[in-house]
């Protein structure tokens, strides 16, 4: 018997995204867990990067391919050398872990929180300190769909051994979108307290109201971007997403990159390339929100139908309702909907009761078909 | 000025690799350095590719889409629950870092070393410990080509803090590849001394004499074997790697996997799932060998013409020649050849002088090309 795992091994076990998906699979139930879209990429993705293979099939520079490296500068409006390109947002968040803390720092997040951001802390040695968001209730005319941020928490949280906030906006799991004075507030802290802000805007083109505000913009020395081509072009599969550094800041972040997976792949990256300026040009991403949008609601109103209280998403492809206390694997085995319990998102604090993430992602059949068995599964139980 | 990046940062800067192709792009040279190939992919790899676009684009579970780590478990000798994929070989041994080591371990590996080795166990904390090649003349009748292992010396570096031990075979840089006897000695050691190993065996199809024994056929139960798609399929910039771990004990590394960059590229996993079977039943391997062959002996003949010591390599794609002291800067600028400086792959003890890694994994003209400028470059400076 050789010696034992590193205990680093310890801080996590599957993902319950993972989990929900192989749950849902083995009982046949409809996936509105996991956030990855029913649609296929769009056909101008697709065909760039049919076109690239057999043509960009080798390494490319570990910060990313030159032309999407260019692309993603026009479209975020930073320099090329700003930006650097990883194997998904996930990837982009291990690599800033490795750059920014390690043993004996912390780093303030809000709860609920996405769930890599506990295990990629833990993983470099670094302490989560998890600040709750307050949660009212959603005719409370709250901006935040009924979640609100706690600044004198968030400030209270910050210790000498603080090192950077990790911010979420459009927010996974909360569908909530932070102002532009709630932003102007978290980075007037950041600088009192000098700490490095990572900004996961996964999301960034996903809302429904007015735009959100790129953190980075209001404060460009400290702040680290993570963007996801998947998020954006429907090609979660695809593990493309970036990083925009402060300027100047990109050759260390790099340097931690280039050893984790060397570079991202290298015919995708010459797909996004050439897609990313064609998205905006022919108005996909406002497509996009419209036929998010008209899905949110199909399911928002499907689900105020039965009398549940949902809170109303900014922005995301993800809605939270709350329901009676059924546990999330008695849904996807008897009433055959896969979701995630709110409870996965919470860890330092008591998860609120009853609170379930949906992903509209999915097909308006899939969405029709999961509120009717769900419907019917709350009605016979009563 | 924000809080300071994590002294983790320090432990790597640009790879060499990136650095000669960076340099070689820059001065118009011809790029033996990196080891990618010139070919693009095989045609069946390419036409699944395209195939599995718009099919499958959204994440895959964590340890890799089933019907890849079906396929590698078939063409591997295991079981697809021993399969992790990961996104390429550089972050299979990222992964097995973080699973297997840290603060106070030792990890013993080879000097000349491949060069993500040390700033990955720099990474996690531990440290590595270099044993160096004994290098004789290569008219010695030596089997490793002019490169020796060091049994004696190899025990001797392992202490109580000795957690794993890192081989690579077929050796890059090298050239080299292990006989079962040396194997089966490295295994007795390990044995002994209870530690892991790690066999990076990326060029398992890439070899020249016998076939190399795959470690894990000796020691199962503390083998992990590193792989790569992008070494046998031609394809470097794909990034589908992946790591086969003794039977039970995938979960943990594929718990720490999921938080570097979460899973593969899903459209290439799913070509590679297609393209394994095809390329060994279609003999792809085999006439990789005879094409790689036939540019090894062609760039060997160049270099021995010139009255250069070429240590003959018996797999990878790259040759180690003895030259004159010149710096590997002047070449690719004054004599426009991209090389590698054999001291990048050593850091504990000097460097042999002017050792340098040629690859050949380039067309015949490159090459033909490459060694005209050198002779004429030497020539000239006499």
């Amino acid at each position: 018997m050789p010696a034992e795992f590193h205990p680093r091994t310890k801080v996590t076990t599957e993902s319950i995204f993972s989990r929900m998906s192989r749950l849902a699979l083995q009982h046949g139930a409809i996936n509105l867990g996991q956030g990855f879209p029913s649609n296929p990429p769009p056909g101008f993705l697709l065909e760039a990067a049919r076109r690239a293979l057999g043509r960009v099939d080798q390494y490319t520079p570990p910060p990313g391919l030159p032309a999407l490296r260019e692309a993603l500068a026009e479209d975020l409006g930073v320099t090329p050398e700003q930006v650097i390109v990883t194997a998904g947002a996930t990837e982009a968040l291990s690599s800033l872990a490795d750059s920014l803390y390690g043993e004996g720092d912390e780093v303030v997040m809000l709860e609920p929180y996405f769930d890599a951001y506990l295990p990629q802390t833990l993983m470099v040695g670094a302490k989560p300190v998890l600040v709750p968001m307050r949660l009212q209730p959603t005719d409370s005319g709250s901006p935040g769909g009924g979640w609100e941020l706690d600044l004198e928490a968030l400030e209270a949280a910050i210790t000498p051994r603080s090192k950077v906030l990790l911010l979420n906006s459009p927010y996974n799991p909360t569908g909530s979108v932070f102002s532009r004075e709630e932003l102007e507030a978290i980075v007037a802290l950041a600088r009192r307290h000098d700490l490095w802000v990572i900004s996961d805007e996964v999301y960034d083109e996903l809302y429904f109201g007015a735009p959100p505000t790129p953190l980075r913009t209001l404060a460009p020395e400290r702040v680290f971007t993570v963007g996801s081509a998947g998020k954006r072009l429907e090609a979660t599969g695809w593990r493309i997403g970036w990083i925009v550094t402060p300027p100047g800041l990109a050759p260390e972040v790099a340097g931690m990159r280039q050893w984790s997976s060397f570079c991202s792949a290298a015919p995708l990256q010459a797909a996004v390339a050439e897609a990313l300026p064609l998205a905006r040009a022919e108005g996909f991403y406002a497509e996009l929100r419209e036929s998010y949008g008209r899905r949110k609601d199909l399911l928002a109103q499907g689900l105020r139908g039965m009398g549940l209280e949902v809170f109303e998403p900014q922005g995301t492809y993800f809605l939270t309702v709350r329901m009676p206390e059924i546990g999330a694997e008695v849904l996807v085995q008897e009433a055959r909907v896969a979701i995630i319990p709110g409870s996965a998102f919470y860890a330092s604090s008591p998860p609120p009761q009853g609170l379930y993430r949906f992903a509209f992602c999915k097909t308006a059949d899939d969405i029709e078909q999961a509120l009717e068995r769900l419907e019917r599964f709350l009605r016979v139980r009563g």
